[in-house]
């Protein structure tokens, strides 16, 4: 038995959420589930579609991707998903899906504005959609500078990762991360639910007002502050 | 075995038509079933997957809050249904979800217009967007002005709880209450369902004409007035 | 055995085709099979759930709404049926559903336009959208003057019921009727497909233009006409 | 047995696709799957729902239209795969629905831009709509004609149908086509999901910008090209 097979179970129990999510089609998407100490993670294979994936399909590939364990490719998005966990250590799994809603917001270049408290049981900030990436980056190392690009899309804006674990990149799609493989994929069926709310909320309402600071700060507080009273830990 | 296993058994099943009628995402979402001679009430745990409800996870909480028997921590909307029951002794049953498109036109802060005989087959009325509460609400004791705030609109609009048993609380989400649990969650999924079809309506016709006065009255009367047709009883 | 076996048969079949056509949410819409040389018809009791429906709940009534068999009172909308019977005496199944896309046309009192091939594949015309009725006609025996309403719109535009079976009528929803009942509620069903497309293909394009008359009888006639090849007779 | 039996396989296997995939309603919808070196096809036959269908049931016909083998009327549109079969010799299957988005594109006469990497993970164009029929090609042969106009459009828009495996025909609705019918079927829902994605992004952002060359390059090169690196051949 290999001493990965904890990684791979993980990852695989992660990729299989995404079709009953509703979240992908076909071979679509990726989720990932890292182990800091051994600096690897497991990650779904390229184009395998998931009505024929199995956990032992899962490939072990080190935070440079270089494959260590596995018969298979591994996604084509590795390379995203090694840069954003050499950059967070505290952050153990990564997903990406191409979900209609986060996708279409991403192909329009718009930030998810904060329209109401679903959102703000999230996150305090608009999910920004990074820009599409210069040409240099994208003839480049791609799928790296993919990586690269989401982590200077939050410098920038001044936003750390734990303050928000989902983002869009412009023109593709959603990106989201968490402490757990159930965390991170959670996030991506929250963020499609929360792309599908304001795209309806705009629709009847071009000018839906932005929530306002007191309702955002008690949404997130009561659920992720240190009085949170949120769940039952 | 618990003196309270009605009440548990009654708010149990009326939780477990929430995903069923794809109102909910996860742990989101919230019923509750109360006893008005025990002066208390069943409501579902925070927090916790519909995926893993239990029956016997269920709270009881009297009108005040105080938890009266139960290993978990309570909705943390608990004292919004416990502002409603306190304030109005004939209904039983106290619904919320953030359901895609009644969240939507709360997000977008408007009321529900009554564009047709669905709309009629349930209320007279407009469904009322109730404001945002004040910031002094919002960081006091949240939850409770929550269930003041939707007693309050009633209030303002002169429109009592018997006459309209669904309220959008603006930014935030939908609230429904009823006799029992089942008329409570099926208002929840008809309100979902006429959010869905007033915003195709006014996408289709924004001049879309308010349904007039002889079909509201002829359809609510149909179902709900002294001459009622419809139904067995 | 009742004698009306085989009506209940086929109404209860055609009543149970709704949900599973995600065309009724709980008790809404009815299905109804007619036998003209016996001048009755069986119609789905009102207000029952499809969940709970049986087909020996079935209701047996004449051309003039009174019940000749059963235990149940039927649909508040059997007058509505009894009178499309009365008059057309070709049709077997008449349909009324609340279905999502076609009642948000009926209550935008537009009608749909014929912009495919797929429209054309039903009928040659617009699906008609019936004004709602005067208040005289509300006030008065309404669910007996909605079948008039029906059948005047038809007459009104010119247009018999062999060369349309589906209309809609203003604020309240759609109706259609069939020589079987697989006919009448495959017609629902398909009618809440074209409106569905409908309001998708003027979203895309505000001027989509009408579909050209050669493209009309092509495809009507291909289906339906003296020299059809479709199917299998 | 019949030395058909691999065709009619592969055939019914497509067909029961569509369904799963949400591609069809009723009896909607067809796919056929060709052998070049025999010169037929098998091919749905007409007007039969997908509940009822049976392997056996698939016709066989050559590039003429010529029912070769099977009791059943093929596909009304089985010209229009024909004549497709016959100019391109090295694709396998040809997929024809009315799914919802394509369909509405086709209705709304519009090309669906390139605003992702989704559409280009499957091909650097827009997908091209091509116009109606003129009236002398619909009066006549009108199926072979359908085929005709697929071909001539993309010959007009200098796109082979190597480079392009799905268009949209004009008021009518999408052809999908491939080496395998898990390809062709694959390509309509890969079709119908790009079309709602675009649709979305349009009503989000009515001015968005079409995806960039060095990223429509980038997507389609690393799953088509030379280098593809992209699943696991």
């Amino acid at each position: 038995m290999s001493k990965y097979t904890y990684l791979k179970e993980e990852a695989y129990a992660g990729n299989m959420m995404l079709p009953r999510l509703n979240l992908v089609l076909f071979t679509w998407g990726n989720v990932s589930f890292a182990d800091h100490r051994s600096g690897v993670f497991a990650i779904k294979p390229s184009g395998v579609a998931y009505s024929e994936l199995e956990e032992e399909d899962m490939v072990i590939v080190d935070f440079n991707g270089n494959v260590i364990e596995g018969k298979l490719r591994p996604s084509s998005d590795t390379l995203t998903h090694a840069v954003l966990y050499k950059e967070w250590n505290d952050i153990h799994s990564v997903v990406h899906t191409h979900s209609t809603y986060a996708t279409s917001w991403a192909q329009a270049q718009k930030d998810i504005p904060i329209l109401g408290t679903t959102h703000a049981d999230q996150t305090t900030f608009d999910i920004p959609c990074a820009p599409p990436m210069s040409d240099e980056m994208i003839t480049g190392d791609y799928e790296l500078q993919t990586g690269f690009q989401i982590i200077n899309e939050l410098i920038r804006r001044n936003i750390s990762h734990q303050q928000l674990s989902m983002i869009l990149l412009g023109n593709h799609g959603p990106f989201t991360w968490g402490k757990s493989v159930y965390d991170a994929v959670s996030n991506s069926a929250i963020l499609e639910n929360m792309a599908k709310m304001a795209y309806l909320t705009l629709q009847i309402n071009a000018q839906s007002p932005l929530l306002k600071d007191s309702l955002i700060q008690k949404h997130f507080e009561r659920k992720h502050g240190a009085n949170s009273y949120y769940g039952q830990k």
